[in-house]
């Protein structure tokens, strides 16, 4: 596995991110078209606060931008496009096949 | 998106588990093979206690296994496969691009 990925601090944060149901909820929502952090509380059942919370955590990592729209603020799916965590997690499912086809190969050995 | 995935306590765990760094370098560690707490411990700069906590959070969602040998407890890789992660990231992979598409087309039309 790489090294270097191990340290990364977005990775860190991205898959943070992604740990909780109603910031997936807010990524799925805007997967749909941009909203406001108005619009994104009530279907949530979430302050304007709560939102701009979940809301930060995302931007933080670039899976939402956000831009004042007179006094709105519009939320819509950022840049980030996840390589990392789908990296990490390719290099990991191939050391488990790995791993498994040693233990098939130690099974046919002892057979 | 799948409306069911999002309120999957399993994912929530499962990207919370992946978040940390000391966590995926376990997960690396055990990928070349299986080690008890006591090996985990020296290399990560870790306490016993340390380690089993977050041997515990990765446990708890299969990312390992451990059964007692001896006296010593022996880690492994678990049997998650992370399914539910990539397919949620796919999901979402999909509905960004189609929104690029929708983009395209806007643009292509403003001309």
């Amino acid at each position: 596995m790489h090294r270097s990925v191990h340290n990364n601090e977005t990775l860190d944060r991205t898959f943070f991110a992604l740990s909780d149901p109603t910031r997936r909820g807010i990524l799925e929502r805007l997967g749909g078209g941009p909203a406001t952090i108005g619009e994104l509380a009530e279907p949530f059942g979430l302050t304007l606060n709560g939102v701009k919370k979940h809301v930060g955590i995302l931007e933080e990592v670039d899976l939402v931008i956000t831009a004042k729209v007179g006094r709105a603020r519009e939320c819509r799916l950022g840049p980030a496009q996840l390589e990392a965590a789908t990296g990490w997690i390719d290099d990991y499912r191939r050391t488990w096949e790995r791993r498994l086809d040693r233990f098939g190969a130690y099974v046919e050995k002892i057979r």
